[in-house]
């Protein structure tokens, strides 16, 4: 049996969950109890309440001694990217920025044998890029890593637990997709659909549509879960439209960002034997 | 302000993640340790190996005094099912029978002002029927009840936290469905797709599919995850179908039932970049 290398340096992508420090895994806090370095991807200036949260996180969890804080500037990237054509060659080319700076790290401030983490908001297998930095610094090989992942709670299990739902009906399916996407198909194109990264309120187009069962559509929406500003409203599309977008401006000037998420269904709410 | 009402009782259902007790949320073990009364709703007989986890959990967590656990014997219902026509009427033939049973359990056996939890494996919002039994009580509306969600990690995300998977590319949608869609459709419908309750290996209808993208599909795939048993393979799903078709049989053969989960990507695994 070989002995492990010693220039290894262990990465762990700790999912934190959705906003309560209440929703980490016991395995994600004996992580961040171990890790020897917290890295802090937040962008710089923004979302300042997202990153005095994780802070407190930090200190709530960490061993002792307290492990070194070490904030990569993130390359400015805008949010309406999200909304514009080439948003995905816009995301590689950021992405390939922030591995740069990951990998400069890992190989300067990370001793051989340390133990670094990257806190994920929600889970890092939805919407999230942190998965894709670790395997783009695996492809380079630059630095001996053995990274590992670990689950957290993720706004859509957050926002059907919120609501009390099972996010489909018995047997059928459950689509997950953005806010981009379900504005161009103007459509529910599935009986259950979960809308994230959502710039607007995206719905608004299925009020639009030829299709009775869109036009009737039941939405189940959170924004700032998790958090003390947490905000839910359901009912009919067409009757809570209105006082989500109102709820949507509330949130975004008492906190200084926003995100929601959506659960809607066509033609109506979840019935109890659906 | 009105006082509580002091007839009402209080019902969790309280996510306990895809096996590893480690997967608890601090929220499920601050939820089980107040508990009175835990609610038991296994299968008689069958899976007792997962009954066995299950009541390790309660000891685990449980508060003192320890909460009485009652039994409440699940009405026989034959996994078969899953794969025959009229599926969703024989499941709410079942739910009504179990809800029967619930509302009894907490009329006869919980006091007033008193605490039960029902362990839920996974998440309650996916492919579980615990939060359709609760809106039936209510609906009933027989025994006064205050009751609540609390999200764990599902076999999703531990599937994407072992193979260290994005479930989609960027800005990409994911959907997940059952091994009978699967089965019914012949075809990955998007680009990605977790198959969840699947009978056998329904992935096997992609390699005679007319579409390229379906013949050259890549697969994750996990069984017992969360449990010692775990087991994981990854790949061509045409080079390794086999492999999971073995493994699934000695997974049943070791343990006495089989929980599996695959995502799968059209056309081949997810790039670094996608």
């Amino acid at each position: 049996m070989s002995a492990p290398d010693p220039a290894v340096r262990t990465l762990l992508l700790v999912g934190i969950g959705a906003g309560d420090p209440e929703l980490l895994t016991l395995q994600a806090v004996s992580a961040i109890a171990a890790l020897d370095v917290v890295l802090v991807l937040d962008k710089p200036g923004g979302a300042t309440d997202l990153t005095r949260m994780r802070e407190a996180l930090v200190r709530r969890f960490a061993g002792d001694p307290a492990p070194r804080v070490l904030l990569l500037p993130d390359p400015p990237r805008d949010r309406g990217e999200l909304d514009r054509p080439g948003y995905s060659g816009a995301v590689r080319s950021w992405h390939h920025r922030r591995a740069d700076l990951l990998e400069a790290a890992l190989a300067e401030q990370l001793l051989p044998g340390e133990t670094a983490g990257i806190l994920v908001w929600g889970d890092p297998a939805f919407y999230d890029s942190t998965v894709r930095l670790a395997q783009e610094l695996e492809r380079r090989g630059t630095v001996p890593l053995d990274w590992r992942v670990i689950p957290g709670i993720s706004s859509i299990q957050l926002l059907a637990a919120r609501h009390r739902l099972v996010l489909h009906g018995i047997g059928e399916p459950l689509h997950i997709t953005t806010g981009r996407r379900l504005a161009d198909a103007g459509t529910l194109q599935h009986e259950n659909t979960v809308v994230m990264l959502d710039a607007g309120v995206s719905a608004a187009v299925l009020l639009q549509s030829p299709e009775a069962a869109d036009r009737d559509a039941w939405i189940a929406w959170g924004a700032a879960l998790g958090t003390p500003s947490e905000v839910l409203v359901a009912g009919r599309l067409a009757e809570v439209i209105d006082e989500i977008g109102r709820t949507r401006d509330a949130v975004r000037a008492e906190r200084g960002w926003m995100m929601d998420i959506s659960y809607l269904r066509r033609g109506g709410p979840p019935g109890v034997a659906d």
